[in-house]
């Protein structure tokens, strides 16, 4: 039987400095760390659940006010939270998608987003990318034409997100909406690398639906995330339970039927409750994130072969980096091929880059310190030196 | 602005008796609380996630024997975590169930039975209880006639509860399935009460589908909870996903679709798997739990006017208990009304009821200490007579 200890400790984010593309936006706060531990049971928010039974009722802790707050920092009308932005996706779906119809998303479009679409059995077609690796209001117009004609149907959502996870570039949210709406296609905001990292607004973007993702950016633990609304449809995503026992008549209150009744019924809220006034505060801070980041940057820059495949400047911390022509040089003759490189940064202490990966890889800068991003600029550039590839400073 | 400060610490298991009847198999292990400090960050079981890149491939933590001792240790073939239960019926559903398809349930099924039926417009109906308030094979076999001849269609999925949520009470599960399956009806067994409990095997019960929850009843964090399916319908739940994007041509590998890729990232998934090896031994002990909670269900019956409107002897630690003609006379008349009996309670350290309940109402002793169990009983019989209600002992 396997026993407990079996489960190390992770320290990662303790004991080294993390580029994870996927992980630094979810990094527990002190107050998040705080909430999980004294909501780690079960059930824990339930304690004073009061008629009429639903999560985002609940007044103590004050998770109600926290619904409300939400909604009105992404300047949505309505706001619940969800198992991680998939389930927001796939609520969206379920509200407004029927088997069959065709939907919108993008060259860009997480396969989450994707799946949401099959889940609910419609038609996924992409918008193209352009030759920067962006999507345009333009190639939106073009595909929802295309569309139109193949399928015979107007697509009943349109996906689009904020940052791709793929280049961390920004997309032209507000004229894709634009485009969408004069079709009258609701806009879903996939807003995973967005939500909890800058400032984000519904209402200024023009979208219909923003998703946001707990883990991957606001700061809390797995799964957690939220979908925001606007009137128009909160009352349809949101639609309440209409069945009946038939034999004993029941019926079942205000429980939502895409959301399952309730959804974070636990530490997951309660860390993102905890962490929300520090997300708030640390959205506004933004242009420091990418002044760090551009430390870093610069330094892979100044190494000789390397080039950064994302949008220039960097308007994200989540990068794709080309060292095909750095770094994977030495991969072809080094004894530990392509591991000497992430074995070399493991041994100064930066963990995050997949073991092996020399030639096209992602790395996020989001949440360094200054000294850490001088720290890990520095890295970099020692790596290059030792393995004899050439540094411009 | 809110602060951080406005989450109070929750304290109630650490302070009182708990019998809240939703809450009690959810505690946190210590082994669980110590895994979800070192889980806490949102993506944290990620570092180690390679090719095939899901979560239940995962080998370090060791999530992919977690899963696979999941499934032989209830006498399955296959199995995953989800957010919740309810996630397992909405994945079952979603497998197997079109729309306008009739799916039987009973007249003591959870509402999250009826939503996840609901989320894919399903036609939901009711096998009724009989005058014990058990779920019969009779019943079932009449029902599944009724609507075969009602609704024109064999039904596509059958439900059922190990032990339901009002009264607590065992049902005939193996005589119900087999004569679902006489109808290749396939069955889904609801262990939300059961599974992490006391002893289940899928096999012997001749069931389909085990679903077990989590933060319900294996002491773990919200929300997480498991699906277990036979090898007959594996494939089928957990499908993986076919489509591809028409500009890209990009598929999404071996990702299921009724789980949206992957389910509990970090803190939920962690929990869960560090409490597993004492939720196995706990299971093993149900006897004692059983015992235990004989001590508090005489001691009320010893109340005179009190009835226990679950099975008796008491088979399960989650009970209905009418107080209508001993705890309520007193209420009728008394400065706090039905506000007294809870306050009585909590004075004396024991939490969970709900505030003003002195009708019909419910608790659950499970995991309580043999002093524990002693002293509950005996605060209940002082609540009594202290508010001059006769005790007979």
């Amino acid at each position: 039987m396997r026993c407990a200890g079996d489960i190390d400790a992770r320290q990662v984010d303790e004991t080294a400095i993390n580029i994870d593309p996927i992980q630094v936006g979810g990094r527990l706060t002190a107050d998040a760390m705080k909430a999980v531990i004294a909501y780690g049971d079960g059930y824990s928010v339930c304690d004073n659940c009061r008629k009429p039974f639903r999560l985002d009722y609940i007044k103590k802790p004050p998770i109600a006010d926290f619904h409300a707050d939400l909604a009105s920092w992404l300047g949505m009308d309505a706001c619940r939270v969800v198992p991680g932005a998939r389930r927001g996706f796939q609520a969206v779906c379920q509200g407004l998608v029927q088997k069959g119809d065709p939907v919108i998303l993008t060259a860009l479009s997480h396969y989450t987003e994707f799946i949401a679409a099959e889940s609910v059995g419609a038609v996924p077609r992409e918008i193209p990318k352009d030759g920067k690796n962006h999507i345009t209001a333009d190639a939106a117009a073009e595909t929802i034409e295309r569309v139109i004609k193949t399928e015979g149907k107007t697509p009943a959502l349109l996906f689009v997100e904020g940052v791709d996870y793929q280049f961390g570039n920004h997309h032209d949210i507000r004229g894709i909406a634009k485009v969408a709406h004069s079709y009258d296609i609701p806009v879903l905001y996939n807003g995973a690398y967005t939500v909890g990292i800058l400032p984000v607004s519904g209402k200024e973007l023009g979208v219909d639906f923003v998703i946001g993702s707990g883990h991957k950016s606001m700061a809390a633990p797995a799964p957690s995330g939220l979908v925001a609304t606007n009137a128009e449809y909160a009352e349809r995503i949101f639609a309440t339970t209409a069945v009946k026992g038939d034999q004993t008549g029941r019926t079942f209150g205000i429980k939502e039927v895409a959301m399952m009744g309730c959804t974070l019924m636990g530490v997951t809220v309660m860390g993102m409750m905890a962490s929300f006034p520090h997300v708030k505060e640390r959205v506004l801070a933004w242009d420091e994130e990418l002044r760090k980041g551009k430390i870093v940057i610069d330094s892979l820059l100044s190494i000789e072969g390397t080039k950064i495949l994302s949008d220039m400047p960097r308007e994200h911390t989540l990068t794709r980096i080309d060292t095909r022509e750095s770094f994977d040089r030495v991969a072809e003759t080094h004894k530990k091929r392509g591991f000497y490189f992430t074995s070399a940064l493991g041994k100064r202490g930066i963990a995050g880059v997949i073991p092996g990966a020399t030639k096209i890889w992602k790395f996020n800068t989001y949440g360094m310190t200054e000294s850490q991003a001088d720290y890990t600029a520095n890295a970099f550039l020692d790596i290059a030196r030792e393995n004899g590839l050439a540094v411009n400073d």
